[in-house]
């Protein structure tokens, strides 16, 4: 392994291109747009990895992280975060340069976009089929038919379809309950598409995105475009969810131990809430868990070291327990291997990413 | 109120100053030496807000970030983060330059800076008051005596003192709790003190830090040294813990609205946890609460607004309940003031912050 000093965040980049080509498979099979979601991984770098694979559209989460892709080359971007219109000027710019797809659920926000817009974008209505967090609620088809005749008479407009973001699948357990969350959602989603058609309104694309259900869903056969993130690397909460498998986990932190308590069978790293975030899973026993502790042997990362994990952290201080064998294999000085929580909010902290042969990735695309 | 579009982290420099003020006029009184952690602002230029106090001894959390104030021109730093001896070459170059303080806990770390190091540093045990984060146990006398011996026997290492940071003073409700962790840690030092002293070591100094004893405790007879660092911006988590008032709070971030619910009374903002960190308090009612919603009239930040606080939080949405009558008051557009929970993550994750002039203040020094 390469020499590590302070706390880093290590990529597996033949893991990332295999959970990018199971993804890719998928799309192709159902004969759906793929438009993975950056924001992820926040990195032009990772990004050329999804073009070798021919990936031409892409998904962010907001005009600074668009106006950094289209930079990189992407021309085919969907802002999947309902338009702020004090950002029009940043939005005209990007709306000259590339194809640009924009996300809207208000009268008020498409009436300044038709009167601000200098360029012609495509528009997606935002739904909500049970996440509340954005988006009109599913059944109110008036109010979304409304805007569409808004968006159809807009001389500037384009309009593209519904999309959604199914994020209440974040609450499943077993891949039986994602499941569930998918029909329910795709089922809303196609009773919006029939109403609009029968007001007359044709063309109508479906896109969905959440990496749970797109992870496990093998058949979407209703659906134009998929858009996960968090598939390029997985983390904790997507196998707690039971999108994945612990060993499809991509990335893993490598922090120093700086000291040891032998009374307490734990150890502090030089790793906290500024490189980790505060995320945690909570365990069987309904212990906040910030990470598991795995090895590299032979080049290769195990399986998570039985009851071993990290129990706190603080700004900078991160405290680990690790069960008694591990604790006195370890000593001050060497690197421990953590399984992140949450690979988003971690890239993000981190802003760079290695690869195990050491080399650096950018990952500030945003 | 200057122009704002996307999330940004405003600070009220005259209660910066008042804050700074109050403290040090408390270590004036009680003859202590003042040397606030710096983690908290992470910015050259609010450190030259401290300089105008006279300060010129500081406290940090890395290497790295004592490397970045050693370049601001500050020349008494402790690293308040036991030594991560993998380091080593980047503490010889900081030593070289400035009055380097160092936290040792263990024999080996101080048995390998006598090895490596190549310039004079001072060193400070660090102490288990009753955190259980880092530190050697306070009743451990045996273990602290002989590494007491181990730093005076050593031709590089200076004996400074004993250091403690009381965490545990962030469980307290109330002042009373606070002053009872206080009293509790400073007799535990005591205690190690006159231990030491008996043993032969004198001149050993006592220093303690956190920021909810240090503002709450108005007598410092017994020590010598504080090191607080949130108190210059505080937070929510502070007005629960009781270090202070919400008034005291001087940063509120800004973030506009981009949508609206009037099913829920909710509204949608842009700015989550790549801006406020995933740090919650847990309300009366045991609601998670990312923060409170104030308003500011006549340049002046009010009271939080009854019944409006941020209810959930994702990468980059923001969910505020609202109570009907602010609801009603406000449109997409509109930007909220929203009052942080925690300051430090807050800062490290916005890396800048804005006077209310509209003047943008580096906060990355780290």
């Amino acid at each position: 392994m390469m020499k590590i000093i302070t706390p880093i965040l290590l990529v597996n980049k033949n893991q990332v291109y295999r959970n990018i080509s199971k993804m890719i498979e998928k799309a192709k099979k159902n004969h759906v747009r793929f438009r993975p979601h950056f924001k992820t991984h926040q990195s032009a770098v990772i990004g050329e990895w999804f073009k070798e694979f021919g990936v031409s559209s892409i998904t962010v989460s907001s005009v600074k992280m668009a106006e950094c892709f289209a930079n990189a080359g992407w021309d085919d971007i969907t802002i999947a975060f309902p338009v702020n219109i004090l950002e029009i000027e940043k939005i005209n710019n990007l709306a000259k340069k590339i194809d640009l797809n924009l996300l809207v659920e208000s009268e008020n926000v498409i009436r300044f976009l038709e009167n601000e817009l200098e360029s012609e974008v495509k528009v997606w209505i935002n739904i909500d089929v049970g996440y509340h967090r954005d988006g009109i609620k599913w059944d109110k088809w008036d109010k979304i038919t409304r805007l569409a005749r808004l968006i159809e008479d807009s001389k500037i407009l384009v309009l593209k379809g519904i999309l959604t973001h199914a994020g209440h699948s974040y609450k499943s357990r077993t891949k039986v309950e994602i499941v569930q969350v998918h029909i329910d959602s795709i089922s809303k989603m196609e009773t919006i598409q029939m109403y609009l058609t029968e007001k007359g309104f044709f063309n109508i694309e479906i896109s969905v995105g959440d990496t749970p259900t797109v992870s496990i869903v093998d058949e979407f056969s209703s659906v134009d475009e998929i858009r996960p993130g968090n598939f390029v690397f997985y983390d904790l909460k997507q196998v707690q969810i039971s999108s994945c498998s612990e060993n499809e986990i991509a990335i893993r932190f490598a922090c120093p131990i700086v000291a040891k308590y032998e009374d307490r069978n734990e150890v502090l790293i030089d790793g906290g809430a500024i490189h980790f975030s505060k995320d945690y899973i909570l365990d069987d026993n309904q212990r906040k868990i910030y990470g598991y502790i795995t090895k590299e042997i032979d080049g290769k990362w195990e399986s998570k070291i039985e009851d071993s994990y990290v129990t706190s952290i603080s700004q900078e201080h991160g405290t680990i327990k690790l069960n008694v064998e591990y604790f006195n294999e370890v000593n001050i000085g060497d690197v421990l291997l953590i399984i992140p929580v949450h690979a988003c909010l971690a890239t993000n902290l981190m802003g760079k990413l290695y690869l195990t042969t050491g080399q650096e990735i950018e990952a500030k695309c945003r």
